[in-house]
């Protein structure tokens, strides 16, 4: 997917637009959002190769989250993943605009998936949704609005199954799409990407409190110095650790009414200190 | 139009967002980019109707970059169309997210449109093209990396391809998509809007000049105050509207070679002090 990402740079031909793009893109993520997809249409014995554009524009659609998540106006980040945001490295004006070209990007990469047209079409409308206003960007606003106030469990819920749960069951979703699986498998791996969202998330709240800033690659106990709303601050730490708990045993449930074993997607649930 | 855009704001459930992306759609734009690609449909009797959810995801893009073209980090500017910017209405978070939200709801409302599976792709690459890095967003980066030098005429000319020029183009280009329009047909329907949108763009320098702010909806002279790189500053007054004119009688020319009359595409070019 490096090489696809790295094509796809190479034909903008504006230079510093591809340095800051580049930039944020090769800086050592997880590319958690594309191996789900990958992992999805591997299970199903469909092409890999046909789904790597796809793949390359949800990890562009991540990476805009990221860029547009650290600028002042927002989180205000100085580091991510070890290294200066965009906004320090480039400047405040290049971020907004490398963060909003991934975007067109993401869409771009995906109109070039190799797959048929009536396929095309609902990825395109499952991608559209999953970073929109009823998604993604949805999930930032409330998540800027919940710093002034004390949210309850379920809005918190809301809150991260639109930030970071949207895109995560996209990428399976997708996965389904392109592999045509039936419509039973397609709800379970629905199921299971929602779980895995909110077990994604959890983590992440819980690693802000556990782990050093050098571990996360970014600012730890942000969150409690912002009063973020989290899971361990409305359920403590060990509140917190059962509700991903939970979480995994569902994803895992959802896995075994799926018409097959699928050991690759499995696999991603060891990614939890559950 | 307004009625789509309308259905499509609330079934955003994040009511500041609603009401931020509202606030911006609904500012009195000319709605130029929905109705040349609505004309060009019409034009070849296919049907406007189906045609309409892209029209509102073209409007969505444009107002999209108008957003965060106006943002303090980018041109700083107070005023749009008589009215306070998005930042200065909502605050610079949600502004930015609005934007965001705006390119996402374009992608959404594409890809609801009424057209084939293989249309619909076709769409999806001139839009994301368009918007992209190499289009939109490549444009506004151009041009405020121009502010610190002074560009030639060619340069100038594709800052204003990219900036301007790419979306109304696309708006064209997808009617004839839409509208299933012969080859030939389609060539010559992409020359016209190569040559409207750079006649429209020299236009704006023309009135950002000439025109007062009242009469502009935004502050006039600007361009001149932070030297910006326009056709009258590169031309004059009197070179920028020999330019335009030929840009006009270019894209009248473009016209005569369609293989039949087109009187609502015609009347645009009555928008031009040419």
């Amino acid at each position: 997917m490096m090489a696809t990402l790295d094509a796809h740079l190479n034909t903008i031909t504006t230079k510093s637009l591809q340095d800051a793009m580049r930039y944020s893109l090769f800086a050592g993520g997880k590319r958690l959002r594309p191996l789900l997809l990958l992992a999805t249409v591997a299970s199903f014995d469909s092409s890999v190769a046909d789904a790597m554009l796809a793949a390359a524009g949800l990890e562009c659609l991540h990476t805009y989250s990221l860029i547009h998540d650290d600028l002042p106006a927002m989180d205000n980040d100085d580091l991510r993943r070890g290294n200066p945001t965009s906004h320090k490295k480039f400047g405040e004006a290049l971020a907004i605009l490398a963060g909003d070209g991934l975007q067109s990007s993401a869409f771009e990469l995906l109109s070039q998936t190799k797959t048929s047209p009536a396929q095309l079409a609902k990825c395109l409308q499952l991608f559209a949704q999953a970073v929109g206003a009823n998604g993604m960007v949805g999930g930032q606003v409330l998540d800027i609005e919940g710093e002034h106030h004390h949210l309850s469990l379920a809005e918190l819920k809301h809150l991260h199954a639109l930030k970071t749960g949207a895109l995560l069951a996209t990428a399976v979703d997708m996965g389904a799409v392109l592999a045509q699986v039936s419509s039973a498998d397609a709800q379970a791996l629905h199921q299971f990407a929602a779980s895995f969202g909110l077990a994604f998330q959890i983590q992440d709240d819980i690693n802000d409190r556990t782990k050093s800033t050098q571990a996360l690659g970014k600012t730890a106990n942000k969150d409690i110095a912002e009063a973020k709303n989290t899971y361990p601050a409305l359920l403590g730490l060990d509140g917190a650790r059962a509700a991903l708990a939970e979480q995994v045993q569902q994803a895992q449930d959802a896995l075994a009414q799926l018409s097959k074993p699928v050991p690759e997607l499995a696999a991603f649930l060891t990614y939890f200190d559950a």
